[in-house]
C-alpha cells in the first residue's frame, strides 16, 4: 500500500506555502524535494563524522570513507548492476555525459565516425556531442520521434550507417515524457560494436531500472532528481569500455603514481575520479536511494501512472490547450501551450500565484522545441509525492490562465 | 579581538570525541570542519526553499536563483575581484584547474611549448597538465624550491623561456606551507603575455587575498577546505584570457542557442558553467565566506601565526623529529617524520588514539615527497579554530610516538 500521507510527511518543503497558497510543487522534472532522511544525514555528517575521504587514516576519515565507499555499491543495487566497480560517483549527468565524451568519444572517434542522437535528448546529452563534431569532425545524427511523441527502437537502428560509433539516447524525455525502449537499441548496437550511451536522469525516478538487463554501455543518473542532494550523481560504465578510456579530470584519487614526467593512472573506477569529491552530497544520495528502494521503484511508478491517467484525462478536457506528447506509456510529464498568443512563460506565473510550481522555457531541448514548432512550453513534471489533489489544483490553476489570457 | 571559544562554539563537530579523547582536528589542509551558519543555511534550503536554479519562474526558482547568484558576489568579495563576472563556479579547486587545463590550455598550447610548475604543487595542479604533455606535446618545467622550502620568485622567473606559455603556482604548499610571492610572478609573466594560474586551495584559508592586486589570470579555491561543504568552489578568470577559452563542460546553461548541427555559446561567465549545479553548496560556501569576512581574514591570519610560532617551538625541541618545511612566513601546516624505521602513517594511528587527527601519505604530492626524499609524512594542519591547548595535545601525542616508535 502507498501511503502518500506518509511520504508526503517525509518532505519538510511540502508543508509550506508560496503566496499564501499550498506549495504544489509540479517542477520535478528539473529537480526534487528532499525527504527528512536525506537532509538528516547531510547534517549529522557535517555536525559530527565530516573528514575528507581516501588519504586519512584518523577516525573521523575511516568514518567518512566508509560511508562515502558505501554509496557505490547502493547505486549499483539501484541500477541492477552486479559489479559495483563500474560504477563511477559524478556531480549529476551533466559531468557523466561530458565523461564520456571526453574520456571515450574524444580519444575513440574520427572525422566522420557518427553520433545517432534522438531529437528528444536535453542539452546534456547534447552539447558534449556538440563538442565532437566542432573540434573533430563528428557528424550527429538525428532520429525524430512519432507525432505522439513516441520513438519506436526500429526508427533508432533504421539510423546505423557502417559510420555510426555511439547511440546516445534518453530513456525519459524530459518534455514529452516518453520512456524509450533502449533495451533493444543497446542489444542491436552491441552486436555491430556500437556504443550506447542512456541517459536515465528523469526514467531512474520514476520506476526501476535494470542496467545489465539493458545491455548499455553507459548510463547516467543525476542525484537531485532523485530526492537526492544538488551535485550528486553517477555514472554505470560497462568495464570492457573501461578500458578503452582515457582519465578526463585529473588530480588526486585517479593516479597511481605521479612524477616531474611521468604519470600512471589508477585503476577504474579510481582513474575517473578526481580530487576531493562531492563527499557528503553522494552519501545523501545514497540514503536518497536507499530511501527510494525501501518504498519500491514499481510502487512509485504505479502512483505516478495513476497520478498520469488522472492528470491527462482532465488536461483532455481542455480544449484550449495543448498536450505535446502523448505516448502511451509516457511518465507523468506534461508539456503545455495555450491556443493563441499567450506564452508558457504567462502560464508558470499565473500558477505560482496559485502556489502551483510548473517551469516554464526550452526545457534545456532546443532542437525538440524546433521539432515542436513551438518557442517554449509550461511543463508540469510530477513525482512520487504529488496527488490528485494537487492535479486538480493545476488543471483549475490552468482554468484560471484561460480566462485570464484566453 | 579574536575569540576562539566563541569561534570554537561555531563548530558542532569540536564537542565530539575521537577514542575517548576530544577531537583534535588537525587535518583542515585535507579538509575543514563547518560552522553552525553554513550548516544550518543549507539545511534551511531543502526544508524550505529549494529548486532547480536559472530556468524557473515560479517562487521557489526564483528564491533559489537569487541566493546562488548572490554567490558570485560573495566571492568577488572574498578575492577582492572588482568585476564579479570573473568568477565562475567550480566543484572545487580540481574541476577549477582542470577546466583551465580543458578550455584554455587544450586549444591555445602546441607541442613545444612550456608549463612551469613549482616541485610543490599538488596533484590537481599537476595531473591536468600532464594531460597536455601526454596529448600534445607540452613540456613541463619544474622549480625546486630553497632547502627550506621557500621558493623566490626569481627562481620562478628564470625558468621561463621564450616557449613558456603558462605558469601554474600555488599559493601555499599543503605540505611544507610555504607562502609563494605570487605577486611578481603574475606581474613579470603578464609583461610577455605568459598566463599565470595561481592555486589558492590552501593560501586563501588563511590569509586574506587580493587577486586584483595580484595580477594573476586564473585563481583557484575549493569550499571544503574553506569552511564551507564538500563540491563547491570558484574559479577567477581575468576577462581577457576568458576571450581565448573554448567551453569546457557542456550542457544546459552554457549554451544560448543549440539546434542539430549548431551551438551558440552563452557568454561567460555562464559559458564555463553546465547543467544543474551545486545549487545548495555553492549557497553554502557564500555562507562561510561571509563568515570568514566577518571574522576577518587578517584575524585568522594572525591567530595562525601564533599557533605556528608555538608550535613550531615546541616542535624544535624534539631532536628525534624532522620537520619538512621552516620558511620563515609559512602557514601552520607541519609536515613530520620520525627518525629511524617509523613510518608517518604509524603516527597517524597513534596520534588517532590521543583523538588527534593528522593526516599521512604523499598528500597528493609526488613530486615533492621525491624532492623531500620520503615516501610520506604525517601532516598536522592547524585551522581557524586550533589552539594552543591542541598545540600542546599534538606535541604529547608525538612524545606517545617517540616512546612507542622510537
Amino acid at each position: 500500500m502507498y501511503d502518500i500521507e506518509k511520504i508526503r510527511a517525509d518532505f519538510p518543503i511540502l508543508t509550506r506555502e508560496v503566496n499564501g497558497k499550498p506549495l504544489v510543487y509540479l517542477d520535478n522534472g528539473a529537480s526534487a524535494q528532499k525527504p527528512r532522511v536525506v537532509i538528516d544525514a547531510m547534517t549529522r555528517m557535517y555536525e559530527h563524522d565530516y573528514s575528507n575521504v581516501h588519504r586519512g587514516l584518523h577516525t573521523l576519515s575511516n568514518i567518512a570513507t566508509e560511508k562515502y565507499e558505501s554509496v557505490r555499491g547502493i547505486v549499483a543495487r539501484f541500477l541492477h548492476v552486479a559489479d559495483e566497480e563500474q560504477i563511477v560517483f559524478t556531480t549529476g549527468s551533466t559531468e557523466g555525459i561530458n565523461l564520456v565524451s571526453y574520456a571515450w568519444g574524444a580519444p575513440n572517434l574520427e572525422p566522420g565516425d557518427e553520433i545517432i542522437l534522438s531529437v528528444m535528448e536535453h542539452h546534456a546529452n547534447i552539447v558534449p556531442w556538440h563538442f565532437l563534431r566542432e573540434r573533430q569532425g563528428v557528424k550527429l545524427v538525428w532520429v525524430e520521434p512519432e507525432a505522439d511523441g513516441s520513438l519506436p527502437p526500429e526508427k533508432v537502428l533504421e539510423a546505423i550507417t557502417p559510420r555510426t560509433k555511439l547511440i546516445a539516447i534518453t530513456h525519459m524525455s524530459n518534455v514529452l515524457g516518453t520512456r524509450v525502449d533502449v533495451k533493444p537499441i543497446a542489444q542491436a548496437a552491441r552486436t555491430r560494436g556500437i556504443a550506447t550511451l542512456v541517459d536515465g536522469s528523469q526514467a531512474a525516478v520514476h520506476g526501476p531500472v535494470d542496467v545489465d538487463d539493458l545491455g548499455c554501455d553507459f548510463y547516467v543518473i543525476t542525484g537531485h532528481k532523485l530526492y537526492g542532494p544538488s551535485g550528486s550523481g553517477a555514472l554505470f560504465i560497462r568495464r570492457d569500455r573501461m578500458l578503452e578510456m582515457r582519465p578526463f579530470l585529473g588530480g588526486g584519487d585517479m593516479i597511481d603514481t605521479v612524477t616531474r614526467n611521468t604519470v600512471i593512472y589508477n585503476t577504474p573506477p579510481m582513474k575517473f575520479e578526481a580530487g576531493t569529491p562531492g563527499i557528503v552530497q553522494q552519501i545523501g544520495m545514497g540514503v536518497a536511494l536507499d530511501y527510494l528502494m525501501g518504498i519500491g521503484m514499481e510502487n512509485i511508478a504505479e502512483h505516478e501512472r495513476d497520478l498520469r491517467d488522472y492528470t491527462a484525462e482532465k488536461l483532455n478536457g481542455l480544449n484550449w490547450l495543448n498536450q505535446h506528447g502523448t505516448a502511451a506509456d509516457k511518465g507523468a510529464i506534461f508539456s503545455l501551450t495555450l491556443n493563441g498568443p499567450a506564452h508558457p512563460h504567462d502560464i508558470s506565473t499565473i500558477l505560482d500565484k496559485r502556489g502551483v510550481a510548473v517551469r516554464a522555457g526550452q526545457h534545456c531541448t532546443g532542437p525538440l522545441m524546433e521539432w515542436l514548432g513551438v518557442t517554449a512550453t509550461a511543463r508540469a513534471s510530477f513525482g512520487m509525492y504529488n496527488t490528485r489533489e494537487e492535479a486538480d489544483a493545476l488543471i483549475s490553476a490552468l482554468e484560471l490562465c484561460h480566462d485570464l489570457l484566453g
